[in-house]
C-alpha cells in the first residue's frame, strides 16, 4: 500500500455546551484542562433554535453537555439541532452529557395509551445523531435499556453520603423513602453509609374513590431519631415536605433531605424553607437560580464526577470505578 | 382457512389535536363531519408534557392537527409525544398535519457546521411513529423529500389568489416578491393571476462588510402600479415592511401582501398596521391572536382545504387535484 | 380506478404455538372459539430448530404463544425462527405473545460491562419480524420501553387477588414484600385488597465483605398477623423461603404466596412444600410439570386473560380495561 | 368510538409496469382480467429517467412487472423509481416482480474484495420501499435470505419439463448440467421427469496457470443417449455450446437445451443457430427480439404462472402450490 | 490490559475511481500526491456490471470519485456496487465524491405521484455504505439534506467568478438568471463580483392552455449591456440558448454563459457553437468529449478543489474555508 | 483547534471466549501471543445466562470465538449477549468469529412458510452489535450476503488437501461427493489436488410416494480406486456412511472421509469406526468430546488460520491471501 497517503492517528476531544447552564459545562472542562468550544446561537423570532460550532469539529470526540432545565423542551430541541450539526460536520463521536435525563418518569406506560417519552427522547437523540449517553442518576436505571449503544450512568450517592456522613454523621439516622417507589434506594443508602435502618412513606387509596390517596403511614421505626429522607429530584416538593410532615408527626426529631437532582419548581423553595427540615443538600445537574437558594439548601458540584468520566471515555478508561457507591 | 377467526375489514378515521390551535382541528372535525377524540393533556411543574387520547385508536386511521405557533418547541415536542402514545396504542396509520411546518427555514447548510434542523424534524415525526405527513406550503418543496414517506403538500395558492382577484382585481397589479429567493413563487402566483408581470427586490451586500446589506433596488417595472407583495411566511413582517416601503419610494400607487403563514412575531402587527400596505392576508395555518389582530388583516381558513386532503387520505381518493394551482 | 381489481376487506386471526407448552395455546383458542394453528416442528441432530406453519398465513393477523419455560433459550429461538417463517410467509401482523418474558431480570447495567438482556430479546423480535408484544407482569415496567412498537402489559393481580379475596378474606392480613425492591408492587397489592398494611424484608449488607448479605430485618408490623408475601415470580425459592422463616421468626402466624410466574427450579418445589407457607397461588403463564406440583400450590389459568387480549388485540377493542387492577 | 367515520375495507391491485417488456405486464393483465396502469415515462437528455403513475394508487397492492433485459441498469433503475413514487403516492403494499433477478450471478464473494451485488440489488429495492419481491428461477434459491421481506420465489420447472415431456418424451433421455454447479437442478428435472438419469461437465484446470481450463470431460453415461442440458440462463451461449459439442464428442446423439430465462447476448442466437443441438425452450421472463429469434427456439409464456402467483398474493391464498415441481 | 495487543493508530487514504471519467481521478491524485487504487472492472454480456479493488483496502479512508455522465444509470450503478465492495472489504469510512450529484433535477414533486429521485439516489449510497457524499454545486442546496450524514457541498463561484472577472472585468456586466428559479443564484454572483446589476427571464404561460409558455420577458436592465448568463448546469442547451437570444432581442450587446456543470447533451454543442453567444465557460465536474469542444468553451479544472476539500476531511481540517464564496 | 485535548491514537485487540469451546480461544490466543480476556459467566436456575468481561473493553477491537456446538442454541444466545455487553461498553469493533455457522443449513425457503434461519442469525448479530463477522467454510458462500458487513469466509481446503496428500498421496484417488449438492465443492477439491477425476452419489426418488429415495447410484468411476468423499460437515453421519457403503457396493478399494465441521451428532462415531471406511479427517471448527473421539479419526487443528486472520483483520492487512485454495 505504498501509494496510500497515511498519516498518525490522533484523538481531539471538544466539548460543547447547549445554552441552558453554560456554568457547568466551563467547570467540567476546567477539571479536563480544556476549554468549552464556542458555538452561535440565535432564536428566530417564532421560537425556533439555531446553533453552530464556531470551529471545526471534524474527527473529533464530541461531548455535548446540556442541563434540562426550565424551558425543558427547548433545551431538549437545542441540544438534539446541536447534535445534528455535529453529525453533519463530521465529529467521529458523539456523547449527550444529560445530567439530568429529560422526560426520566414518563417511562413506562401507567396506563394503556400513554406515551413512553423517556424511550422517545432516547431514540431522538439516536436520530439526531448521538453515539452515547451519559446521565447521572437516571430516574429508573432500566432507562439505560432505552438507548440502542453505550450509556454512562453515573452515580451520586458517594457524594451525597460522604456529604451526609461528614455533617450529620450516621448515629441514630434512618434512611427514609418518601413512597414505596424509592426503598431499594434507601436501601443502598443504607448500605453505603454502613447498614442503617430504612422506613418508607405507605401511601393507602380510598377504595371508592379511584385513586385518592387517603391516608399516609409511616412504616419503619423512626420515632426519636433523625431521618434522612432520600429521592432521585426535588420538582415542587410537595410530596418530599409532605412526607416530612408526617414523619415529624410520627416523632421523628429531625429531617433532612438528599436528593441527585434539584429541581425546585414552583413554590418548592418556599415549601422547604419554611419547613422543619433542617437540611436539603443536592447536585448540581441543574443550576439553582439565585431565587431559588434558600439557606439551608447545599449544592454539591457534580463537574468532577462528569469530567472525570469524560476523561475515561475519551481515553478508554474504565468509568466502572465511578460505580463504586452501587456495588 | 376454516379455522380461523374473520371479521369484515373496517376503516375508522380518528382526528387528534394538540394543545396549540384546538379551534383549527375542531374546524376540520366539522368539514369532516366528525368530532376530535379527546385527549388528556398536564404539564409537569418542569415543564415536561404528556398527552394520552382518551378513546382507543386501535387499528385507526389518526390524524395529529398541531399547529407550530409560539412557543414552537414546547408543541412539536407535545405532538411528538402524542404520536409515540398512538402508535404504543395501536394505530395503524398516523399522519402528521403540520400546516405550518417547523423549523422549514433551516433546510440547508448555509456553511460549515450548520444543523439542518428541517431534515431533523422529519426523522423525529419518523422515529416518533408518523407513517405520513402533510403540510401547507412548505418553505421549499425539497422539504418533502426529507420524509422518508407520504407527504401531502398542499398550496395555499387558490385559495389566497381568489381572495386577491376577488377584491382587488388583476388590472394593473405586478406581483413582487420581497427578495431573490421568491421569484419562483411570484412567477407562479403570476400565472395563477392569469399572466401578471413580475419584479422583485435585489438586496446588495457591502464588498468590505461581509454580508451586511447596503442597498436595496427594484428590479422590474412597478411605478404607478399596484403591487402584490407575496411571501410564505410574515415572521417579524421586517423584511416585508422594508420590501413595501422600497416600492412606495420607486413609485407603486398601493402594496398588498398576501402570505400562507401569518406568523406575526414581535411588533409584526405595529409595523404592518401602521404602514401604507392597504391590505394583508394570510390563512389559519397558524392561530391569530387577539392582539396580533389588525383591520387591514384578513385570514381565510384553511380548515376546508385540510379536511378535504384528509378526506381523501383515508378515503384512498387522490389529492392531485388540490394541486390544481401549482399544476 | 375502475380498472382495478378489487377485493372487499377482511381480517383473519391465526393462533400458533411453540412447543413448550402448547396446552396454553390450545386453551386460549378455545376461550377465542377457534383452534390453533398446525405447525411441522424439527430438531436437527446438532440442535438446530425447525418450524413452519402447515397452512397458508398470508395477509393473517398472527398471534405466536410461547411460553418462556426451562430450556428457555431453545424455546426463544424456536419462537424467533416461527416468526421469521411468518414475516417470510407474508402474515399481515405478528404479534408474540409471551405471558413469562425471557431475561427479564436482566433490564438494566448494575455494574460496567454488563448486557442488557432484555432489550436485546425486545430487539430480537422486532428483527425476527414481530411488529407487537403481549406479556404479563413484566419484572419491570419500563421493558415495555424496550420494544418499538406497542406492548399489551396485562395484569395477574386482579386473578391472584381475587382468589386471596376469597380464599383467605383480608382480615388481619399484610402484604409483605420479600426485598425492597417489591415494595411498590405490594402497596398495588394493599389497593387491590382494600388497603392493607404493608412490610418488606429489608436485607443488610457486610461493610467490610462486599455484597454479603448478614441480616435481614422485617421492616412493617407482622407479629401475629398472616403475611401474604407477594413477588413476580418465583424460581429457585430461595429467597421468598427465607423471607417466610424470618417472618414466622418475628411472630407471623401464618405465611402465603402469590406470585404471578411459577418458574419452579431446582428444588423449588421441595422447599417450599416442606416450609410452613400454607398456601401458593401462581398463574399458568408457565408450565407446572407433575414433579412441581405440590399439595399447597394452586395454579390459576391466564389462558381467559390472555384470549381476551387477544381478542380485543385483533377487533380493535380496548385493552385498557384489562389494566383495571392497576389503574 | 361513535364519533369515528368509518369506511368498510377494500382492496384494490394495480398493476404496473416498467418500460423493458411492457407486453408481458400487459398479458400477465389479461390473465388477471384487469388492465396495467398507466405511466407517464421520460428520459432527460442525460440520461436520468422519470416514471409516474397517471392514477391514484392510494391504498392499493402494487405489483411492478419489470423486466431486467439489456440495458439492464436503466430498467434497474427505472423500477426503483417506480416503486419511490409508489411510496410516496401512499401504496399501501408493494410488490417487486423480477421475472429475472437482476445480478443474480454476484451472490457471493468468490475472493476478497468483491461486491454481493445481488443482496445490494435486495437492499436498494427495499430502501425504495419495496414490501415484498417475486421472481422466477432465483440463480440461487439464497437470494431469497437477501431481501429482509417475502419473496415468491416461483419455478418454471413444471412448465418446461411438460414441455420437454411432449416434444420428446423421457425415453433415453439423459438430464446433463453444463458444469458442476448446476448439478443438484439436475436432479431435480430428473425427478420431475420420473427418475432420469444424470451426468455434467466436469472442466479440469491447468495446475500451472492458474484457473486456465485445459480440458473437460463428462461425467456420467451419455453414448448414444439424447441429452438434456439443463440450466437457469442462457447468456452468451458459450459454455452451453460447448458442452453441447463435448456431449456430441463422447457419442451423444441428440441435445437438446432448457433454460429458464433466455438472454442471448452477443451471438448466442447465432452460435446456438449453427450448432447441431435441435431444440431449446426457454421461457418468456425475458424479452426475445426478433433478431434474436431463431427456428430451434421455442418461448413459453410466464405470464400465467406470475398472474396466478400475483392473484393469490393479492387475495392471501397460498402461493406454495405453485411449488409443486419442486417438492 | 497489559494483555491485549496494541498497535499504534495510522489513517491511510485511498482513492478510488469509477469507468466514466477516470482523468479527473488521476487530477485529484496527482494533486494530493497519491495515485489512484487500480480496480478490476468487467461488464457481463448482459450490462450487470462488476468492479473490485486492486489492493487491500482495510481501515482506510476510501475516496469513490465518479463522474456522472451519460450513460448515467451505468455510472451510478457502478459506483454503488464499488461501494458495497468496499463496504465489505472493510474500508473504514467511504466518502462518495460525486461532482455532479445524478438525479439532482428531480428533488421534489411538482405534482402527486412523483419519485423524488435524489432522496433516492441519497438513500441509495448510505444502503450501499457511504458514510459521507461530496459534491459541487447541487441543483438545489436542500439536496444535502436527503442524505444522512455529512455532506461537503463544494461551491465553483470563486473558480467561475475568478475566470470571468479576469477575462471580461466586470464594467457593464448584469448577471442574468435564465428562469425564476436561479434569481437567488444571481444574486450571488452579483455579490461576488462586486455588486451587479441583475435580471431574469419570466416565462408566462398560456391561460387556457396550461403549462405552455406563451411569451418570455426579460424583468431587469439589459439594453446595451454585456449579460452574463448563469446556470448550474447546461444540459441541452436549448433554455439557455433562447434566453440567449431573447437578451439580445431587447438589446443586450454581448452574452456569456457560465454553469458549473457542462452535460452538453444532444446538440448543445452546435446551438451554442452557432449562436451569438461569445464564450462559455464550465468546470470539469463532467468529461467534456472531444465532438462536445468548441472554440468558445473554456472549462475550468476542478480536480484542486476536489483535491483540497479530500485532504481536508482526510486530516480533519476544516472544509468551511472552501465556501467562502458563498459566506 | 489548539484548545482540544489530544491523545495519540492506538489499537488494542481484546480477544474474548463464549463457553462451548475455550481450549479454540486458547489456542488462538497463544497463536497471537496474547491472552483470551476473562468473563464472568453465570445461568440464572431458569436457564437465562449471563456473561461479562471482567476487564475494560472501551475503544477495542474485540474478537468474541464461539464454537457452536451442542446446545447450539445455548451457545448462540450466549454469544448474542456478550456482543450486546461489548457494544454497551464501547468496544470500538467488534468481530464475532463463528468458525462454524450456526444455521447455516437452513439458507433458504424449500417451501412455502420456511423460515431463512441463517438470515436470522446474520440479523440477530447485527441487532446485538456486531460489526463483522469471521466464518470457516459456510454451508453455502452465498451466506456472507445475509450479513450487512463484511464477512472473513476462510476455507480449510489448503489445511485438509494437504493432510491428503501428505497421508495418501493423489494417486489413483477420485473426489466423490456425497450427493448432488457438493459436486462443485469436489472439484475444487479436485484442482486442488492436481486435477483428480469426481463423482458422486445420484439419490433417485419414487416418482409415487413423494420425496421418498429409492435407490442410490454412482455416477463417475470409481471402481478398483481409492474414494476421497468430501463434505462441508459431518453431523450423524448416516448419509456419509450410506454413500461410503456404496461406493464399496460398486468396486471402490478404499474410501476416505474428509469434512471441516466435525458434528458428529448421536451414534456418529460408532457408525463411522464400525464401517469399513480408512481415514475420516476434520478440523477443530467444533471440540470433539472423548466420547466422540475414535482411532480412525484425524482433527486438524484451526487456530493457526483463525488467528492469521484475526491478526490481518486487527491489523487491516489483507486477507486474501488465505483464501488462496480457492482462487
Amino acid at each position: 500500500m505504498s501509494r496510500n497517503l497515511q498519516v498518525a492517528g490522533r484523538k481531539s476531544l471538544v466539548l460543547l455546551s447547549g445554552g441552558a447552564y453554560p456554568e457547568l459545562a466551563e467547570e467540567i472542562a476546567a477539571y479536563l484542562g480544556t476549554e468549552v468550544t464556542p458555538t452561535t446561537r440565535r432564536q428566530f423570532a417564532n421560537g425556533e433554535l439555531f446553533i453552530r460550532p464556531n470551529e471545526s469539529v471534524r474527527g473529533t470526540d464530541a461531548f455535548v453537555v446540556q442541563s434540562y432545565t426550565t424551558p425543558i423542551n427547548e433545551w431538549l430541541m437545542e441540544s438534539l439541532i446541536l447534535v445534528d450539526a455535529l453529525k453533519r460536520a463530521s465529529a467521529k463521536r458523539i456523547t449527550v452529557v444529560a445530567p439530568f435525563y429529560p422526560y426520566a418518569r414518563q417511562d413506562k406506560k401507567h396506563r394503556g395509551r400513554e406515551p413512553i417519552s423517556a424511550r422517545l427522547v432516547a431514540d431522538m437523540f439516536k436520530t439526531a445523531g448521538a453515539d452515547r449517553l451519559m446521565a447521572v442518576d437516571l430516574h429508573t436505571a432500566q432507562i439505560q435499556g432505552f438507548f440502542d449503544g453505550p450509556v454512562d450512568h453515573l452515580f451520586a450517592l458517594p457524594l451525597l453520603s460522604e456529604y451526609v456522613r461528614h455533617n450529620h454523621g450516621t448515629k441514630d439516622i434512618v434512611v427514609v423513602s418518601p413512597d414505596t417507589g424509592r426503598v431499594r434506594a434507601a436501601e443502598q443508602w443504607s448500605d453505603a453509609l454502613g447498614g442503617l435502618d430504612i422506613a418508607f412513606v405507605h401511601k393507602t387509596r380510598d377504595i371508592d374513590a379511584a385513586n385518592e390517596i387517603v391516608a399516609n403511614r409511616v412504616v419503619g421505626e423512626v420515632a426519636g431519631r433523625c431521618c434522612l429522607l432520600i429521592d432521585d429530584m426535588i420538582d415542587t416538593g410537595g410530596s418530599i415536605s409532605k412526607a416530612a410532615d408526617l414523619l415529624f408527626d410520627v416523632g421523628a426529631t429531625e429531617v433532612i433531605i438528599a436528593a441527585t437532582h434539584g429541581i425546585f419548581s414552583g413554590s418548592a423553595t418556599d415549601r422547604l424553607k419554611n419547613s422543619r427540615i433542617s437540611d436539603v443538600v443536592v447536585t448540581s445537574t441543574l443550576p439553582i437560580r439565585p431565587e431559588q437558594q434558600f439557606d439551608k439548601l447545599t449544592v454539591l458540584s457534580i463537574a468532577p464526577l462528569l469530567g472525570q468520566a469524560i476523561r475515561e471515555v475519551f481515553e478508554d478508561g474504565s468509568v466502572t470505578s465511578l460505580f463504586a457507591g452501587r456495588s
